[in-house]
């Protein structure tokens, strides 16, 4: 951490400065420049707080040297994390895992035949919502417990683990007696107090990032899981607000080889909500795969007569067996199994 | 609503369509243009999803015309809303209320003292923090339940309401018993289950505006808790995330005159957390005072032995208490009574 | 394109717009809702500035249905546009091409030997910086025209045509007698005098996007060429400015495959500017190719002495020999020619 | 400048850093970590390029902590610049200088109506657009040479100095005999060839703030024209591109204060484009006065058959008025001339 004091800060403020810093359990090391002074901390400073040193009335600017997440960084634990969920192995080199299903669960009828029909195009996870996080409360919010029942029920017929989202903190005991992956959604990616209830049972998260989070804030979410006990966290990108309004979210995958420099935990592409655009998630999932993410999480919907039709945003399963043939194509020359 | 159907989409299924439409209880107008026809769905499309449009294969757009929001709308309420806490009437036209206190609660010493100190320069409620939600999960997490008891503490000394951050859904009935106003942060305005338990109290709920928020969702959010039959939000601009770093975000003081126009409900500015500089304070409590908003909740610390200091956001008590002073004096040049 | 008129416009003065959009030679329907009438302008209404519709006291808002370009759009031109230079056919499907070379020529042999290495692994053009647009007017900003000259020996040497970078309208000339394909940076695509210069000519213009440009505005400025009688427009994906600071840029892939559904016009990605990081290099070039870009314009920088080490962006001879090993692999399983 | 070297940098390495950058004229400081080294670079280090230090295979990540302009920077020009044009002068403490008049010259009629009027209401210069920047190329482009002369006709009937865009360098010279304040759009804020000719001159130049980019490259842009021999540049925030859709862009007026701390160059704000509603406009140019700004440019139009109207982002001369007193009423009680 290097702490760049004001211009004119006297000797003796400095040497208060430095006796501060040092009582923090650190060490400092001292550049004179022209303008200004610059300490250099040295020691663990994941613990210290830039807005807390920046009280003092000499401290100009605060800049971070070492990544203020530890138990998420590559650094401390430089092998791939890897999760062996259902017949998928998350994380692990050369393997690209796709989780998908419909937006939310409608029906048993919905979600079964859907489920089916990932699986035989190789869907390894069935994703399906059940708790909607939607922007107006007029809206449709989810079969909530009925929803999860009816994804245990496509998991007995087809085998497949199931992927859905919480939203409360009270709902923590039930999904994780219920579901296989628990999703913390890209709005709830700063909700603490889910992520510490999180962090107390064991199994695996899929973090959505936060619609304006950076990689360090996303990274610092899944250190709150990790720290609170859960080593089980999976990352996912999923766009980022910015000014470009054709697409309803710009999809950051230079965020993922990121992701993988910074951090051992396993980071997937959700291609589907980024666009919200059904034609543009197969070059965005082929992409997701070559720029080195760890599987994607996509959406596939199931009305008979609307076969031929694409939704807003999800595929048909004739469409996604197209994309999985092409994923396996594309998989095989970079070596990569699908 | 405008529904935009692709191009060459047959008289036929553009008939469907418009059943379709009328099914819902809407009226329909067809604009037959040269490359696609428009349709125009006319009545009460709060309660119209857009994405469910957007599942229809010949489908190209859908642009909302009404704005979704309606509890929270100008349109259906246009009286200005106004809340009486305390001293202070929030939202009364020609008003100017100021929050003041300390980021978060430390001690029983500093808050009285800051308490007594703000309501001597004019402040008509008492703003700290006691649960604090912070990016790291090894940061000061506020004194919790402590720090209510120490603002209620400072209330009853002082007279002045207390405002301070809800975090999660299980302290909502512990929050409604002891304190005034109920701060929502900018990490959990799309905490829909929280704004859900919210909506069933009658507390006066300050809602800050998301780091990436549309005024539009911003409204939603509002709506949440309207709609769950809690009358009382206090809307707070805080800042929106942009690619300038100079400042921790950017305040955005056009969307005071937008809110204003957009819905009845009273809006303030925090000038503290946006810039994260308290020498950019003063000049931003002015502009948003210029602009038209309902107040500020400004952040005031008290550190005898660093009084000569200001701390990276926070103003000492004397900053304050200037800034009052110019704060009544444009006041009463607009005719704005602080 | 939608007019929405201001609630309670009065019978009379929908009249006087209807007849005012009449006399701009447009049919109009009337669409009466409950709140307020929206217009629906039919007819050609690329040459209608919704700024002034907005002048009139009655509207509200006005909505865009068709797209702004012509030339530039898909709708009326459906073929792919296929420029032939040297031996690349830019645009034609199934093809992907490399242009390669430094930021910056920075001495003959500098110039010749990256030429030779990019040539003998696969590049189809050569790029290097001449003009050098520099945020500081203390930074080196270029041979000038020496490095035109120092180009075009390598184009000798190579045979490779040559991509450079023009910054003024007085160097149009210049440049159309001695390149190859003319650049346009990201912070000059709006520099319209510049733009109706290059309409003039008909040397292939590779335009990048700006910093903060949206689709349409960047699809707006190859408009501003193609109408001032120059077909011959690449368009460069660069990055665009968010709030996330980990990469330079955040790469927007999505834009790809919406530009190839708009337009009819080339789309490459630059890999190197955006992430700013060489080692995101090869995973970024991949994913273009993946996601349905026409190709890649690549850094390669060559120092010997530092021939184990990678700069900021760019990739060594060896590393991009590497890259272009791993484009083909994936281009064969895509059906794709590098 | 801090130089962060990679973790397992060897001793002999960080030896042969030093070397390199003692060899550019500075010194250097060593601060060992647990994990990495970083070098603290003292001296003027403006000129380095911390892209060519990133160049290096052993450099993590480069910092600066000096400003990287000079001439622009309050650090070496502590009193504030003023510009005496015509009755105004402008950057003088506690002066707030008005710029009006119509976006476009249309007409005589009209230029020298709203001349008149906007003197009369108390603006000290005239602006009005003859070259105008457009994104579409269908789009009217302005009256050019025809509009320069409009402009002069106004100045000789009411004495207002006149402010005016330039697009292209070839105009420079034109510019420099016709008109008073050379305008430099937010488009062109990074065109360098065109600041490096208005360097050469030495007339004031309004240098507008790009749609994204920082304060720090809008100070650098400063510096190119005040590098190249002209101490006279104004600058004039318009508002930044962001997420945010139901204004045009968001006017950043925390850039007031930053702008006034770092530099003492004047800086006035554009109210009018930024929000790009006319109803907007008098509450952020009292916001304007408020944060510190030294004046504003704002649109007046002038259409008596359309007296009652407000027009998309401009008010009526009546309008004009009534904000000329309202800011007259602030100034009084904040000791700021207008």
């Amino acid at each position: 951490m290097v702490v760049i004091l004001k211009p004119k800060t006297t000797e003796e403020d400095v040497q208060k400065m430095i006796s501060y810093v040092k009582d923090m359990g650190l060490d400092v090391m001292v550049n004179t420049g022209v303008d200004c002074t610059v300490l250099g901390l040295l020691g663990d400073t994941s613990r210290i707080d830039p807005d807390t040193l920046m009280l003092n009335c000499h401290v100009d600017r605060v800049m971070r040297i070492a990544e203020p997440f530890k138990k998420a960084s590559r650094k401390f634990h430089p092998e791939d994390s890897v999760y062996e969920i259902g017949d998928s192995k998350i994380g692990v080199e050369k393997t690209f895992t796709i989780i998908a299903g419909p937006c939310s669960v409608e029906s048993e009828g919905q979600i079964l035949e859907v489920a089916e029909d990932v699986k035989k195009s190789g869907a390894k996870l069935l994703r399906g919502g059940a708790f909607k996080p939607r922007t107006s409360p007029y809206s449709f919010q989810g079969l909530e417990l009925e929803g999860i029942r009816l994804l245990k029920e496509a998991k007995e017929k087809t085998g497949l683990p199931i992927v859905t989202e919480i939203m409360s903190p009270y709902m923590v005991e039930s999904f994780v007696e219920n579901v296989d992956v628990i999703q913390v959604g890209a709005r709830n990616m700063q909700n603490f107090d889910l992520l510490k209830e999180l962090g107390k049972c064991k199994k695996p998260i899929l973090l959505k990032r936060g619609l304006s989070s950076t990689i360090e804030e996303w990274l610092m979410s899944a250190e709150y899981i990790l720290a609170g006990g859960n080593p089980n966290v999976i990352l996912c990108e999923r766009g980022i607000r910015t000014f470009e309004t054709y697409t309803r979210n710009t999809l950051d995958l230079s965020a993922i080889p990121a992701v993988k420099r910074l951090s051992h935990l396993p980071v997937i592409v959700d291609p589907s909500h980024s666009a919200g655009m059904s034609w543009m998630v197969e070059p965005l999932s082929l992409a997701a795969m070559a720029v080195g993410a760890d599987g994607i999480i996509v959406e596939v919907h199931n009305c008979p007569e609307k076969a031929l039709c694409d939704g807003a945003q999800s595929l048909n399963p004739k469409q996604f067996d197209s994309l999985m043939k092409k994923l396996k194509g594309v998989g095989k020359s970079l070596g990569i199994e699908v």
